[in-house]
């Protein structure tokens, strides 16, 4: 087979792979995807990059005084729907899906002994990176280079033509990707 | 202030905080949070633990023959609205919020030396966990127990009552939470 041939896996044989269950569990059926966490160093600047460059809003701060840290809840909501009332907001808060948390351990802002958190993209690693949608690729990194954002992959860089990756203060990756053009990433060389 | 009297923020305060900007760039009205990526060493443990321990559907692979690696994306969708067609599903999967993308890197399964992925909560620490909004943590963690699902920490144990976290086959913690039950975080010990 040509390695730039794709292999066309219809939506069957994707639900009979191994280990795919289909026979879905009611118990699960209430299940959101509700956070994905990460820890930084200084919340002034992840908050600059994820509610300036990435636009998405600040839902919720919690902070645990007798362990020292914070967590910032971040989404893609309208701001107007956030309740005033505390106990409201966080109970509202955890029932968005697609909340991205952020932990700060009071201190690594202004620690120059602290050597940074690891983004999963060296070894040892693990985690990859978070993704966000966008209607045109290339109008958001015109953007985020006029502001200093740190690239890993242009849009034009390398083989996966119209995606991007720019890096979060504490050196995560972020994938940008418009999915209008995602038909298209299947005829990337090597996809099959 | 007692260690237990919550700062009670409010959300004007929440959003004058530094590093916060409140007047979105209409630039970034489009942006989802589409993707959170994992690297896995074995798909069939994984799809068996995503899709029926946790409920997901299985939206897409993609495999990448030359760089010999797949990426499987997974989400709390209805499988009825996956598009048979594949160039439609994955331009559709890419539009659809909250995906869990796994990457594995053929062979990693079978490879007696492979040392398994970071989990980002040992060092060097980074990535936390993802998280789950269920009706009932009680009666999801169960359902787990009976599944043999590993637990790091039980919904009874610790300061933080009624949150549960359980490991994937990675040992990539996953949070378990119900929003209903979030009024009451706030009155954990040393949360303020």
């Amino acid at each position: 087979m040509s390695s730039h041939e794709m292999s066309n896996l219809s939506k069957a044989a994707l639900h009979s792979l191994p280990g795919v269950c289909t026979d879905r569990d009611p118990e699960t059926l209430s299940y959101t995807f509700q956070q994905t966490m990460l820890r930084i160093r200084d919340p002034k600047a992840s908050l600059e990059f994820y509610t300036k460059a990435l636009g998405m809003t600040l839902l919720e701060r919690l902070d645990f005084k007798d362990m020292a840290f914070s967590l910032y809840f971040l989404a893609y909501v309208d701001p107007s729907k956030i309740p005033e009332d505390r106990k409201d907001r966080v109970q509202w808060m955890f029932a968005q899906p697609g909340c991205l948390e952020l932990t700060h351990n009071w201190g690594t802002e202004t620690d120059l002994d602290f050597k940074g958190y690891h983004t999963g993209n060296s070894e040892p690693k693990g985690f990859g990176h978070i993704g966000i949608a966008v209607k045109d690729v290339d109008s958001a990194c015109k953007r985020w280079e006029s502001m200093g954002i740190e690239f890993v992959k242009k849009p034009q860089d390398g083989k996966m033509k119209g995606i991007a990756f720019i890096k979060d203060p504490d050196g995560y990756w972020i994938e940008v990707l418009n999915p209008s053009n995602a038909r298209a990433f299947l005829d990337w060389p090597g996809n099959m």
